[in-house]
């Protein structure tokens, strides 16, 4: 019987997490306040708890996974390192091309791997109330989870077109125990004023976080923090146990080298989890091709500015440095709403600036053909959002054939899709129609941009 | 860390699938033809392929795995043997409860088992297109996935009740490439003739079962055969890999006894996967207590005769031994979809009439209840069918709890309910109800058994 799934035993498994911010050529910019001037841990501690707070500030390389994590964790992990031996056959490529299913948690994605550890951090700091936002609500319902397992209040804004289009996401969200609420919503000052100005308006992430970190301020009793899904420092720590794991899986089966390494990235989260720990040998001299994809209807990498940007809509966030759209931006309506931000985690928009990674925007028509190509020959249908990794994986194995070259690929199957069929749905009716950002649509959103500190760099035509 | 889920190594999985025909005390009583005899290989061969039809009458206690169905099956297999450890907390029980996670396979439950074998032999045996039934679904998905892999045409009837309710489960037969339609369907001669006499009805398994019988057999190419997801030996063959591996994975751990093995009963297949390498052991002197069960609204074991019955609607099968509520049964629209057939296994019915068994049957709200206490302690949300096991399982560790015994409690977490969440909206709204087949509803649909020949027993107050 062929070797396709890597397991791992309990004493191989990782108990640390890894910061890429220790080992990055450059340190990565530090937030910056409304005075221009970075941010103090006292000043974040209204919206989130010290320890996660010191994790967001961190230049450790290593950092403990506690015990009770470990153990919440452990229920899904390790995620199978899996080879894609069927489609290799479907494709005839040379390449050998293995993912970490991601998919097999719980909530059914990478999400619950920060989750877990937020909400656990939480506790331990006193709090007993999160609110969130969520997109394709895979985050939303990966807090709502760990919150049930961990005994804590669970809100969540979900981006009101996903909200729309994938009204089973509430159900799980409230299976759960959590409460969910379209946004822009009449929770909030900020989702009030929004719906005033377009109550048909399909919502953004920005605005979902804006409502989510007003009302954690805005509790006066002090027991509610905010918990962002991707993006930030912590959260990219948390997630590196996929590529910690991944790492160990290919050792134990012998694969000595990794050609390519391909995630899809929205803030950046499942991306950084795989793709950090090997962007580490990189940075130590080893030869890797690392590629995030997003969606070309939102290309944040491939044709945004890396500057200073609220990570929110209405401005309450500092400033991050990070390749952005500008925190206006409303992103057309596609289907992989995970997918669907304006900004890019700091740390992967600085790995870019340092020429580590090779950015791609892919369109939603191909995407969907890859994740057919996908389902039909390995059997596992993926999410909208991975269906981008699963696209530039399929060209870089057709490259291979075309090379005669016998390389390894290894992406991340973040999600699976099975709560977004709708998308699958319109894709085999011949309903699903591609969205690409106009230059003119382009320089609009970045108006907003011009009054921020220290416009780092511009890449539009990179 | 505290042991919480077992694996096994690529040496440790079973190679073998196991009988329970060959350990009956008394040898399962054969199918019968329209004369009343036992039907041949021959009259069968319309319907299932030889390679298939010898597994159905085989006495052998193991048969070997075939390499390539080893194959498929261990991209999900072994399925994580976990305990509960949340949920014996909440319920401050000195029980230790185990699951066996088959929810993990990409179609999301314990079907692909039987499915990917299945379509194996019948492409062995030179056929090119399957047909089948789907009551909930999880079947047919099922048996499109094992087609997509394998190479081979799939048709899906699905019952009409669940195909309005569940509209995705369409789609996702369709990624997978194959076709679903509503039954009853314009496309047979049966399902016209049902939809001439009630355009409205909300069909059943047994209606679904004709169509496609008809369609395969109606199929003059030859290429074309049926594909049935549960009740037959074959199929509770397949399965065995649960228990066998269950069996395995507790080993392993050092558990060296079971009290109480639950499984959901509709058909009887993930029941008997779980449970019939266990009564290999009852039958060799083990003390064992073993639970099917089954909806009040379609209690078959609990109420219905030991008798010879139609496996389908339109009286097209041969005449199985076997609990029936009477072939035309149509049951109420509960969620649990997969759980509404007028039959049971003939190897499970015969298991019951050894006194093997101790079934229950258990109302729709109460199980929806048990599923929320799962979801919210151990995080995993179950299928409709798997809460019926669920609710069994939480009633005994009370029970252990208030005995003070340290029992050990298995079940089979046959599937997840991702696809299902309607039920669950319904349930958290307040808006589900409970369906009992009353006194009146039995004896009429009993009636149609007055003509079989054999009465074999009357357990209607059993």
């Amino acid at each position: 019987m062929q070797t396709y799934k890597v397991v791992l035993n309990e004493d191989e498994i990782p108990r640390r997490w890894y910061n890429l911010a220790a080992d990055l050529p450059h340190p990565p910019r530090p937030p910056l306040g409304p005075d221009g001037n970075p941010v103090t841990p006292d000043q974040l501690a209204a919206v989130f708890p010290m320890n996660l707070i010191e994790q967001e500030v961190s230049d450790s390389r290593w950092v403990d996974i506690p015990e009770e994590v470990l153990e919440i964790l452990y229920r899904w992990r390790p995620t199978p390192l899996c080879r894609a031996t069927f489609l290799e056959r479907a494709l005839k490529t040379p390449a050998r091309i293995y993912f970490k299913n991601e998919s097999v948690s719980p909530p059914g994605s990478h999400k619950p791997n920060t989750a877990v550890p937020q909400a656990w951090y939480n506790r331990e700091a006193g709090i007993s109330r999160l609110t969130t936002e969520t997109g394709a609500g895979q985050w939303g319902s990966a807090l709502s989870f760990a919150c049930s397992l961990l005994g804590l209040e669970c809100k969540v804004y979900m981006v009101r077109i996903s909200y729309d289009q994938k009204p089973f996401r509430k159900t799980l969200i409230e299976t759960w125990g959590g409460t969910c609420v379209p946004s822009p919503s009449p929770d909030t000052e900020f989702g009030r004023s929004i719906l005033a100005l377009d109550p048909g308006t399909p919502g953004s992430l920005g605005i979902a976080i804006s409502e989510a970190v007003e009302d954690a301020v805005g509790d006066r009793s002090g027991k509610t923090r905010y918990s962002l899904g991707s993006v930030l420092n912590h959260v990219m720590l948390h997630q590196s146990i996929i590529g910690l794991e991944a790492k160990r899986q290919l050792e134990k089966i012998g694969e000595k080298r990794v050609h390519t390494v391909i995630g899809c990235v929205g803030g950046g989260s499942n991306f950084s989890g795989l793709a950090f720990p090997f962007l580490n040998d990189k940075i130590h001299g080893a030869e890797i091709d690392v590629i995030p994809v997003e969606p070309a209807s939102c290309p944040t990498l491939t044709r945004a500015p890396y500057t200073y940007d609220h990570g929110d809509s209405a401005g309450m966030t500092p400033l991050l440095a990070m390749h952005s759209l500008g925190h206006r931006f409303i992103p057309p309506p596609i289907h992989a709403g995970g997918l669907r931000y304006h900004g890019m985690a700091p740390l992967v928009s600085q790995a870019a600036e340092e020429g580590l990674l090779r950015p791609r925007a892919l369109s939603q028509l191909e995407c969907y053909r890859a994740a057919l190509t996908f389902a039909r020959t390995e059997g596992l249908i993926c999410a909208p959002e991975t269906s981008h990794a699963l696209c530039a994986v399929i060209d870089e194995a057709v490259k291979a054939r075309e090379a005669g070259t016998e390389k390894v690929i290894l992406f991340n199957l973040s999600g699976h899709g099975l709560l977004d069929l709708s998308g699958y749905e319109r894709y085999l009716s011949g309903r699903l129609e591609n969205h690409v950002l106009s230059d003119e649509e382009l320089t609009a959103s970045l108006a907003v941009l011009k009054d921020m500190p220290l416009p780092l760099s511009r890449q539009a035509d990179r």
